[in-house]
């Protein structure tokens, strides 16, 4: 399929890799074009602006927040313009419920598809084709792209025809991680300050009740209390708590969790912290702790 | 090993069986006598107080609270009185860290050991020996327990020398799981509201970031909304939840997340849901969302 | 002094009419025709757009929220266009300090001075000229407006240059209000149910440890629970903790009371209670308590 | 009117010394007896027990917490077992319900009556015999003392024949002051991490929103940064707010704003503070900003 890619970060990258290896012809745009240019030696044409990569049926957006997809998308040269009538828009990154609104509005205006379709995974699952993709939009739209997703991940969720239903989805994962960590933080300063090992009771609830990854990692990152470099920072937590608690008011649904975690991120940020992993949620319960 | 055993509740009653299956000889006391009476088909012989059962070397309680363990130990009739020098007190319910430390100090003054040694795993992981186990008291009784361990679980953690450690590291475990009841409730209220189909949701979340059992039990629940009968009744999360905050009281340990998930309860308690499910949070954040 | 005024509501009624009493000659507008000639009388000249309203060297706002300000002044054919150089605007609603902060860039790149004077005070004090205004920007604009601040007002304090400031001041008022509400809803349905009446309770209260109109107020709502018709809604209660919320997370403070009342809000409006007075957040801790 | 007097604190001196001037014939006890002794020379007996202070018809105590009540009152040589049939003990000091419940039941079964008439008011008020009383306990009871009442307080609130009602009031009141300080303590941090002084700032929240003294006396420690020398520490905060929380557990009433409080007082033992004054609350919330 041809296909424009606009994102190339440490997943974008992996993800446009893993769809030239399924066969498929990309143009690929990064507003910093060396990365779209280390591409170019598998194979991908490279484009020197959004709207150049959107001259294909299908393009996928890969980008770090709102702003950079208004920007690659909806300014005035932005790619919509360049995108052709029943061409299809897929955002795989994690943007707002408000903006993945926005736009299935103003593509179908264009006469344009729009399909939602975060991914859940890290940079080495990227690399991997292991992502799991969370897609919502016209069931058309969805077929149409599923050969892409097969090509980046291992399983693909269809959650309805509403695109922005997938970006709820994958904030509300988010929020679910950042909870574990606040409460993996509040235990591990409870029961340090009893006297117990960090690692030893890391070991004990990673063994007995909680085995998902997520727990190991973040319990061993406590554990540690290796907090820089960051995998993911506070600062990139605090931005998604806070799209988590935007959604959450426009539907009238109060998260009591997802405030407290907010209020502590903001905390972390203010302490000069935003930097740090997400997982330094637990430096801010110990230091209330005292330790 | 000659074993007395208090408290034969569903939990209790596994145990037993499986050290009276390991070759140990017990001697089972349980308030309502038919539960001992029970056992005595395994070869259990059955005891008419508390005391009765503390004429053992070793003896284990595995009751409802600490009030009952009071009431079985510490009673005027109470076993400590009858256990011998240098016996030990096994504990393995779920009790507070006072009451534990209460306990080391008066088997100390009494010349008996004491070792607290509570457990996770359902009913099911009892029947079949596979309970975790943690640990904590003199090595020394610890080593003579051991054997009566590994006939009841898959694995023992130690987690040093003062008993009440492992009393803290069994409430942290019950708060963990009660704020991420919490968690997934909230995160249901939302996506339900947004439009998902809870099923599909828990699916995509057990299936990607949170594969832990735990996380499938509690997600399949809510997302049936099947709260009677309770597997853990909400008032016992409640009993537990406010055993972490007097825990983390005496330590000087603020625990926002676990003084929120006590809130919730009490919530629950005061609407006249205290015998229904602890996943039953999940249905007070669908119905603070207007749900 | 020849003033603008724009937004008739029942604050910017009496607020215009004190005007025209201290001999100020207005032009004034609203959207609702009706209540722009209700004034004529008093000898107000009625405007038939915002711009219409702009042409005099001062022009007021009293606007519900900030999208009717940005329709009044900065749409197509907003006031801005039409207010002429070294012209001053004068905002006194409840605006967010995002949007004070962009009203003081575009007035300033169109030479025109900024001032936000938002009041403390109900209908009844507008209607007295009892008003306490808070009021920040350049000392000259200031100077200039201090007439028509002394015929609406009490006091005027000044709180420095930045306009955004006397914004800021405002809603941290509004949130000092609201979490007032909140624990007096806390303790009401603590006495409540306690077996404490809730007249004798307040009556204490206020008597003694809080003799301020604002606890007598509420007090009294809450202890007769009349929460219909509103004075002030949970809607709008809502919408001014939103933004402290957002005012804090750009200034990057935590602040956990508001969080917590902004969630109590949110219940409340998904309950279908955004109609009723801000004061039957009492009614949500009344109903979590099981009363 | 013969009374014993027990604790003679900063408030029980100037309570016992008005009773004293209001013709009462007092036996005063303290721990460290030169307290008593002061009190000789206006005319008071020195008792050498609380036993010897308990052998007249009214007993007053006014003590630092539970712990000291029952060690005067229920200890092996407590007062309780000196004291007449018919004779009633009036506990003035901040107890827990649970307490007031215990002496209720305790005189009751002793043929004694009972009363609890907590009071409001700093040491200049009871100096000043300007203390305000609130007084739960059988009427009859109540109007034995209420000569004593009118010696010590210039207002006497009854709040029902159920002792530790007055004891709930006094609590709750606690609560609201100390919720109070942490709002106030939320809005400095916000308001001055935007620029604005804080002298300015509660200025204008006094002179408008907030008019009662408790804003005023509260806003001038937060504005100064006055947290030491303490006029009521952190950790009587903190025991206060416990005794709350105990008391809404008792009765399931969540109080979430409570909660939140609890934590940050904890946040302040935790990190040493425990001896500055409870409005070092809004220390924490300007550390936590950054400031």
């Amino acid at each position: 399929m041809d296909v424009g890619f606009i994102g190339l970060g440490q997943m974008g990258q992996a993800m446009a890799r893993n769809l030239l290896k399924g066969g498929h012809r990309l143009t690929v745009y990064n507003r910093s074009r060396g990365k779209a240019e280390a591409l170019a030696g598998d194979g991908a044409k490279v484009a020197y602006s959004p709207g150049d990569a959107c001259r294909e049926p299908v393009v996928i957006t890969m980008l770090a927040d709102d702003t950079a997809v208004e920007a690659a998308m909806l300014g005035e040269r932005g790619g919509l313009s360049a995108l052709g009538k029943d061409a299809v828009h897929v955002s795989m990154s994690t943007i707002s419920v408000a903006l993945s609104d926005r736009l299935t509005e103003t593509h179908r205006a264009a006469g344009q598809g729009y399909v939602a379709a975060p991914v859940f995974g890290r940079p080495e699952a990227a690399a991997a084709a292991k992502l799991f993709i969370v897609a919502a939009g016209a069931p058309s739209a969805i077929a149409t792209c599923q050969p892409l997703f097969d090509a980046m991940g291992q399983r693909t969720f269809a959650v309805g025809e509403k695109p922005s239903a997938a970006s709820l989805v994958k904030l509300s994962g988010n929020f679910l991680l950042a909870s574990m960590i606040e409460c993996l933080g509040e235990a591990a300063a409870l029961t340090r300050k009893g006297g117990i090992d960090p690692h030893v009771y890391f070991d004990i609830i990673t063994s007995t009740l909680f085995s998902a990854p997520a727990y190991k990692t973040y319990g061993a990152l406590i554990a540690d209390q290796r907090y820089e470099p960051a995998g993911f920072s506070m600062a990139l937590g605090l931005k998604d708590v806070r799209l988590v608690l935007n959604a959450a008011d426009a539907l009238a649904v109060p998260m009591p969790a997802a405030s407290l975690v907010r209020d502590h991120f903001l905390a972390g940020l203010a302490q000069g912290e935003g930097a740090s992993d997400w997982s330094a949620l637990a430096r801010l319960s110990a230091r209330n702790a005292g330790l």
